[in-house]
Order: structure tokens, then C-alpha cells, then sequence
């Protein structure tokens, strides 16, 4: 453990204008929480207010509390329900623990939950110190974050890839783009795709689905079908997370079976979307930031006069067609 | 006029497999469309399928179809009900003209409407050729679009500044910042804002909103209000487009005199934000995408010895504090 | 036509305090409108305050007005595009008609147009009068309105009637319900379907969904699938209407063939509904108000030492078992 | 408590087929628990296919499991953490009970926890016995429940009665109408308000939501503002739950005094609402369905030629006039 195991200096605000160095015990962690080596806290102008004002509206520090709020650590010991993390593991810490049992926490909304201890909001002690407790649940991992907005692409032509595009425009963390073709896919990895997945077309969708999981790290929010391929449509169900959504963009057979249970108790949403209301504007706005590159996507121009050459590249893919134009 | 007034080359689809090029007479605008000069047109999935197959679906070819609906054009004359649009104007052609009268019209979503006119789809003709007629609400300048979702940010401290980023990662178009301060609107160019405005604080909040509406070219969708003060909250709804949103981070005075009917009136929803329920994750994997690089508003740090010392930097603001890390 | 046909007394505001009667030509309907013979007109605190005051904010008379604007009145000419009304009909009147180009109208919040033409309010003629012309698309038939939330549910099981139970209480216009047995569906009848549909199980799907279409004399916009069974939720699909969304709430087999083509051109949405998460609170208080009578579903009641016979009536359904309760 | 503390009677399925009835020891609560004697248990459709079939899908039944989870009960022991609840309570128990430290429970959506723990899915045990263990908060009491939607209508003019016709109709389970006049909440109560508040001018805002809260014995998720008048703005922001809603139907002076922080703390939402877009269709069908009566809205009728002396009514309201009617 770095440091000596009793020197735990605290930033103790005493009262307004009275902020205190102390060394405090280093405490021990309960069942759910982790015990903490703090690296670095940030001070928010709330800190600085209470130090200045000693209280922020009805919140007023009336007995000494540890100063600090915005903070990461590292974890140097468990509670011994604690599974998701281990000693040594570099954690952002949330500062609010809410009550897990009021209607607020039961909803989501557990920010406006009325019991939430609140770091460095009087009553509640804050972490500028070396040694700290805290939930685990409200600990996160700093390295390896997979969570936020990760999108699993069935299919990389040119839909797919546009998608790609403005999936990775709109603040995706991480996208996964699967497809037969090795060419396409590797189109997809000079526009932006993290990561790729070749499909086994005899692998089943259970395969397929674990494969997309374990590539990733976690299962996707959002899964793109721009393939309208029965196997893909399944692939996208299976591979969604609980909760999450599969766009059908790519229209194929008119008929597919699903795995429609599996959809049902997972609260996989369906949607279909065809073609486009309100689209152009934002699309348009999209492309002038320069933030959406189509013209990678453009691979071959014609002239006018040229239709049916250019129509038949379109048709055979050759020369690696994606996008082909005709220019008027 | 480029081109011949009667060289007006058109691709038309006679029957599966039989597409051909052939001169037509140049069309005349009705008085809500514009006539185009087309310049290029994308070749679709959609194109090539009629092409080789003759159908989609229950789309089939019955009768000669001008091929093409990926189209942009340049206006060579407008019908007299047309006003934003002037002969010169490059513009992108969405493809569907709804009906503007049925239930999906009327909800917004033209896209089902089960009467909408689109290009190439039987038996609408679709844009290949060299002149062609458009309802002019469909067609969107190529040049200076400023929709999408615009995002004006009152107040450049921390907290507008990561309000910046983030914005800036969740694709908004364009990010105009507001402050009292010159040296922090130079912080927010630094960091991306498209435009900053230093406020007068002798203006009025109509006028503010002009400038705003005059330097972005378009009123803001969104207003993030990270300043707290009355001025700025009633910039910020003064502002926001009809049907958009404020957003109420930074807090101030626990009363403020607002224009409720202003707002009311133009369906401007005024949302509290509070604390962060379920952000921590979605926070990190921006940071660890490299997308948000939150380092650049990190501009003081102390060791825990120096907590005082920090302290009094992150309440004066010496030195250009932004945010003031201490490491423990 | 009712009254004479050069008999059209109009209510006119001069200007502030000045109201006066008048007769007007009875004027012509271009090809979107209807000539109208004024039923009945309400007076609103708006037509009280320009009445009045003479102005509201910047909306000032400045020039004769007709006044009002909450109208009612039957059809007695169409122009030539009107498809929905006929002469004779009772119509209800939508006092603004929207510009449909801009954008606010574009995404289906017409009621921000700037450019909306909105009776009775300065410059625009309202319809206190006797003969009134309007956009038809802003009549609404008073008779057999079968807009609102129309609801399918499929199966009349005890989930399919609570669901009907629910979708009353929380406003549905019209249910109807599906089920293969004849005395299920009498339950449902006596439980407040507006209608039922007994199922042909040798009918296609297609066939099905126009049947519930002719019955209710509208597609539904929310089809409940409470049975699993993979026929009914194709029945689902196909009947929901464009836009409108499909809850899977029965389970049944794991893999079914379903219309996703059809799904996905029309955005009928496909969602899954597993258990439940904060739904207790709502649904007792809902049954606390008395607006859903779930004793109905009750048909047996047994105590504990019965166990075995109460669940051998659940399973065989003996003597019309929908709901068996065991009292501990 | 009822019963001998030995006896309880428990229904235990063995396996496929095999269902027993045994007595079990009575449990003891944990902190967070209560104990419960069993009053009723419904028999769901899962219940008899674990008894037919032994197994739902991946779900089989390895080792005995106590049956049932569709329940209801008496308090008869709080765990010490337990607030809420105490003995005598009547309480609906629901089945599930959730990790509260996934991603899952933080976001609100428990029903797709992994590691739920849900009553007679193997290994769970059920509860069709006589007295049986639950998190007590998942134990909701069944007299006075005032969740659900619980509606705040400010104003008891023509628009907020016809906003409390339509909000009994969409499945309010509590409305209270407040005005400053006593004839007007009595037209509120003969409507169908559950409740009226007659406000005393002099009373401050928070004396008045604390009077709303303790007349609803809850806050209100939903405020409809009506009036206009500032201290009914306010009234309808300092009442609404952490989280709700209020809609600015009401429109009065320009700008007026608002506790924005409050609001902006707790989530309160102001939104406003713009005369009307799609409304009118759902408006007609509800009136078609009989559900709202909007007829006993209307006062007073005159006829075209009387229009002076209606505009006379409606501005006094003499004679109690809420809405008056011309005839054409």
C-alpha cells in the first residue's frame, strides 16, 4: 500500500474561512465498498463556496467535514461483495451514493433521490484525503470504459458505412462493423470502425452474437442493420444488450423468422425506419462541419453520357465500388 | 443558362434491363418549384435493382421512368411563391414530395405519408438528366447550412467549457458561447466553439438574442445555461428557437424575473439539470475515446500539502484558473 | 342550402370596443377548401380581451375583423382537390392553418409556423359568420371520429383483459379484441371492448388485418399481442397502423417468420415488454380509483388447502376460469 | 398474529407434475424486510407451466420451490431499516427484487436485472404459503395509494376544466383543482375533481404547496397551469414532485418572478403548450367516446344576432357563465 497505513492527511473545513490539514485514520471499507488510495481530486466552485460562505442555500456546515468531491483513486481493498473490482484498479468516483429504495432510485433518476449522501454536502464527508471509503457500484473503472454509446453495424456497404459515419459523428464511443467481405470491412476501418467482424456465415447467431460481445467487451446499445440479411436482422437481436434498440435500415426478403422471444424478455425494441422526414437539413449540416467525411465513400465518377457503364459498377461492385456518381 | 435551352440528356428506364438516354424539353417551375441545372446524381441500390429487375416489391416499372434520386442541383429559375432560394443556389434535392395534408404530414412524419411523390420510384420520375423541376421546400442550400442542432452556451467557465466539449462530441453543428469575459471566450475558441459573444451587460436581452440569432445565422436549439445569472437565463430563452430547449446547469439566485410568456407561447421548455444520474459511465467513455479532451481545462495543480494554496487559486482565479486539481 | 343565399351576417370588430353585425357576400372555396354553413362559434377570453382591449401583445386590430375562432359547421361545397368531405357533413374547425413549408411544419408542430394564418387573430378573418370558407385538411367529421389512440389487442386472456382494462382507463377512443373462442370474447364485451373480432385460424394475416381495419373503420396505432402466438403477432403487425407500435407482451415460441419488410417501410415499431418495473404504484392506484375493475377477472376463488384443485381449473379453464385466487 | 406461529402452510412444487403442500417454519424479516401473513395468490399462467411442464425455457425446476407470486398480504413484522410500512399494513407485494447496483437498476429499468430475484422462477422460491419474507420496498400498501399520475390543475376557468376532463380521461388517478374563487371549485368538483384547494391571496407559495401536498397526502407529478397570474406559476413549480412537469397553459403578464433554482434542483420541468398541432382528431374522438363531457362546460347560448350581448357574458361571467356559445 503506498504510504504509511496511518498517514491519511484530510482537508477538514472546520467552518467558513477554517479549512484544516489532519491526519485522520484510515478507514475500513463495508461489504459493498472499496477502500481507496485517492489520486487526485478536482475543487469545484461549490467546495470553494463553502470554505468562503461556510453554506450554500440550506445547506450549512455546521460541524467540521472533509472538504473535496470531484475525485478519483485507486482501489487498494474490497468489500467482500464487491465483484467488479479488484485492487489496483484505477477508479473515477461518483460522489452521490443514493438510497437504492425511494421511488426516485427505483425510476433512474436517482440524482433527485431525497436520502442520497452527497460528498462534501454538510452533513456528508467529501474525499480530498489519502484514504477513502465508497460505494462500488458508484466506482468506474478508468481504463477499458465500454460503456456509453456502443453501436454494432450489420453490414458495411454504403448504408452501413454512413451509418458508420454519423454513429461516430453523434458521439459513439465505440463501434463494431460486421460483414461477409474482408474488402468492405476493411473500408470500414479507414472511416472509423474501432473494430470489425468478419461473419462466419455457418456460425450460428448464438456464436455470432458472443463473438461480437467478446470483441467488444460488452454487448451494444444500438445495433444498425443496413444488410436486410435474415442471419444479420438475428445477429443484431441477439448481439443488442437488454433494453437497447435494433434499426432495420437494410430491407431484404419480406418475410425473416426472429427470435422474437428473446427480443420480448430482453426489451430489444425493433424499429423500422424508411427513407427520410427531417433528414436532409441535418444531414447537410452534418457534412459542412466536416465532421462527416462522405466523399471517402465516393469510389467512382461518370458522365451523364456515361449512365450505363456507370450503372453497371454500381451493379458488379467492380474496381471496389462503393458510392458511384454520375455527374450531369 | 449553362448548357443548350433544349440539351436536356435524360436516363430513362423503359423496362427491366432496357435503360436509355434520350433529350426531353426542359421543364417549367409551377409556382412552388424551383428548375434545376442538375449536377451530380448517386447512384442507389434501389436504381440498379429496377434496372435488372424491373420491380421492387410491388413498385414495378409499367410504363417509361426517368431513373436517379440522389440528386444535387443548381437553381436556374424559381416559381413565384418560392423565396429562399435564388437562381445560383447549389442545393441538396430530397427526393419525396408528401402530400402536406394527411395525418403523417400533419405529425411530421412525411416520410409514411402513403402519398408522397418520390423520385424513381413508379411511377414518379426520378432526376438523372440535365434540367428538372422540384418543389422548392425540398431543396436545401449546399452552402452555409446552419441547422442541425445549435447550440449556444451562456457562460465560459468549467462548466460551459465542458458543456463545449461535449456538445462538440455529440455532433451539434454549430456552438456559439456567450460570457462577460474576453480571456475565457478565447479559452472556448481554443476548445472549439464555432463563435463566441462577449455580452454587454447594458444590453437588453432582446438585443443579446439578435446578435445571437445575427452571428449564428439561425436562432439556437438548445441553450445551456451554465452561469446562474438573470441576465443570462433570460438570454438564453429569448434565444432558443421556437420548439427548442433551455437548459438550466448553473444556479444563482434562488429567484429570477423571466419572460414565462415568450417562452410559453413558442413552446421553449425550460429543464432543470441536477447532479448526474447515470453519467459517470457515458462521461468516461467520452474521455477515454479521446474525443472530449477534458485535459485542456485542467490549468492548476497542488499536492494535498497545498490545499490552501489551491483553494485560493480556483476563488480568485488567478493566473487563468480554470480548474485547479489537488493530487493526494 | 340553408338561408338565403346572399344572407351571410358576419360579426365584425371595428376596433377596440366597436363590435358590429354585418352582412357579407357569401364567399367562394378554392380547390383545398370547403364553404362552410356556420353551425355554432364559442366565445374565448381571446375574442372577450381584442374585443376589449382592442389588442393582445402586438397583435393589434388595426383594420375590421371578423371575430371568432372555436367553430363548428356543416360542409356545403368542396373544392375540386377535397377528398375526405362531402356536402352535408359536420365538421369541427381547426381555427390555424399552417404555411406547410417551414420547418416547424415540416416536423409536425404546425402550431409554431410563423407564417400560420390563425382565425381571428390580427390581420386574419375569423368565422363568427354564417358561410366561411376553410382548408379542408383543418375539418374534422364530428360523426364516427375514429382517431385518438385506437387500440388491437390480441388475445382475450387474463393479460389481454386487463390490457383492455388499462387502455380504457388511460383514454383509448376504440378497442377492439381478438381471441379464436367465442366466450372469451364475451368477456371482453362485458368488460368495455368497443369490439371484437373472432379469429378465422385458416384467414391470412392480411386477411385478418383488413378485417380489423373494416371493423374499426381505422387502422389502430397500438396493437397488445397477449397470446405468443406467432399468427397473432403477424395479426399485429399487419394491422398496426404506419408510425404505430406493436408490444409484445405474450410469449409463446421462441423463433416466429414475421412481416419485417412490411414492419420496417411502415415504422411500425416492435417492443418488447418483460415483467415489470415501476408499474405497481400506477396500477393500484388505478384500480384504487376505481376506474379498473379487476374484480371481474376473479371467477374462482379457493383456500390454500385447495391448491391442488385451484390450479387444475387454471389449467383447464372449468366453468370459464380467466382469474383463479387462493386465499392463504 | 394470526394463526399458530408454527403453521405455515406452504406450497411447494417437488417437480414436474409433483405439488405439495407442507408446513414450513415462519421466516424472520432482515433489516430491510417485513414478514408477511399471506392474505391472497393469484395463479398465473407461468405458475401451471412450471407444474406441468417443470420447466419455462432455461428456467427448470432442480430442487423444491414454493410456488405463486402473485400476492398480497399483511404486515405483521418490520425490519429495522424499514420506514414506510408497519405491522397491519395491507400491501401488494411485487414478485421481483432487484441487484439496485447494475447498470440496469441504475437507469430504472430493474425488470432486466440478471440477478433479479424473482418469486417462483427456479431457484426463487414463491409465496403461497401463510407467511413469507419481502424487500419492503416492493411492498406497496393498498388503501390511500396516491401515486400514479397525480394531477395540480391551477385555475378553474373553462381552460382548466376541460384540462381536468381531459386529464380524468387519461387515466389521472387524482386531480385537485385550485382557484381563487368557491363557485368555480364547485363546477371543479361536480366535473370530477378529486379534490379543490380555494388559495388565500395573502398565503405565500410554499404555504400553499405544503397545503397541496397535505390535501393530496403527496406532491403532484403534473401541474397544469391555467391562470396565468405569477403566484400561480409559482404555486404550480413549488408543488410539483422532484422530477414532474409543469405545463404553462395560462398566459398572463410578460415576465414574472420564478424560483428557477428550485425548479432547476429538483428537475422540475416548465413547459409550454401553443395553441394546438394534431389535437384536434384526439380531442373529437374523446368527446365521441363519451368519456369527457365537455357539454357541461356551456352555460349559455345566443343566437348570431345576440353576439353583443354573449360578448357582455363572457366578459362578466354574469349568471356563472364558464363557456358561451353563438349560434350561426
Amino acid at each position: 500500500m503506498g504510504g504509511g497505513a496511518d498517514d491519511n492527511l484530510t482537508a477538514i473545513l472546520y467552518k467558513q474561512g477554517d479549512l484544516r490539514l489532519e491526519n485522520r485514520p484510515v478507514p475500513e471499507p463495508n461489504d459493498d465498498e472499496v477502500l481507496l488510495r485517492m489520486a487526485s481530486v478536482g475543487i469545484c466552485g461549490s467546495d470553494v463556496h463553502y470554505w468562503t460562505n461556510g453554506r450554500i442555500g440550506d445547506f450549512i456546515v455546521k460541524a467540521p467535514m472533509i472538504i473535496g468531491h470531484e475525485a478519483a483513486g485507486v482501489v487498494t481493498k474490497c468489500g467482500k461483495n464487491v465483484k467488479h473490482l479488484k485492487p489496483g484498479d484505477r477508479v473515477a468516483i461518483e460522489p452521490g451514493v443514493p438510497c437504492r429504495r425511494c421511488d426516485s432510485c427505483k425510476y433512474g433518476r436517482y440524482n433527485l433521490c431525497p436520502d442520497i449522501v452527497f460528498c462534501a454536502t454538510p452533513p456528508c464527508h467529501g474525499n480530498l484525503c489519502r484514504y477513502y471509503t465508497h460505494d462500488a457500484a458508484f466506482c468506474y473503472k478508468r481504463a477499458g470504459v465500454t460503456l456509453g454509446s456502443v453501436v454494432l453495424i450489420c453490414g458495411a456497404g454504403p448504408i452501413g458505412l454512413v451509418s458508420l459515419l454519423v454513429a461516430r459523428s453523434m458521439g459513439a464511443s465505440k463501434i463494431i462493423v460486421s460483414d461477409l467481405a474482408e474488402n468492405r470491412l476493411q473500408v470500414a476501418k479507414e472511416l472509423g470502425a474501432d473494430l470489425v467482424l468478419k461473419v462466419d456465415p455457418s456460425a450460428s447467431g448464438q456464436d455470432l452474437a458472443l463473438q461480437v460481445e467478446q470483441t467488444l467487451g460488452v454487448m451494444p446499445n444500438i445495433s444498425i442493420e443496413c444488410s436486410g440479411a435474415e442471419s444479420s436482422i438475428r445477429l443484431a437481436i441477439l448481439s443488442t444488450i437488454s433494453g437497447g434498440c435494433v434499426l432495420l435500415v437494410g430491407l431484404g426478403a419480406p418475410e425473416v423468422k426472429l427470435p422474437v422471444v428473446n427480443a420480448a424478455v430482453r426489451e430489444v425494441d425493433i424499429r423500422g425506419v424508411f427513407r427520410y422526414a427531417n433528414c436532409y437539413p441535418a444531414a447537410l449540416a452534418l457534412v459542412a462541419t466536416g465532421k462527416v467525411d462522405v466523399k471517402k465513400l465516393i469510389t467512382h465518377r461518370f458522365k451523364l453520357e456515361e449512365t450505363l457503364q456507370a450503372f453497371e459498377t454500381a451493379k458488379t461492385g467492380a474496381g471496389g465500388a462503393i458510392k458511384v456518381m454520375i455527374s450531369c
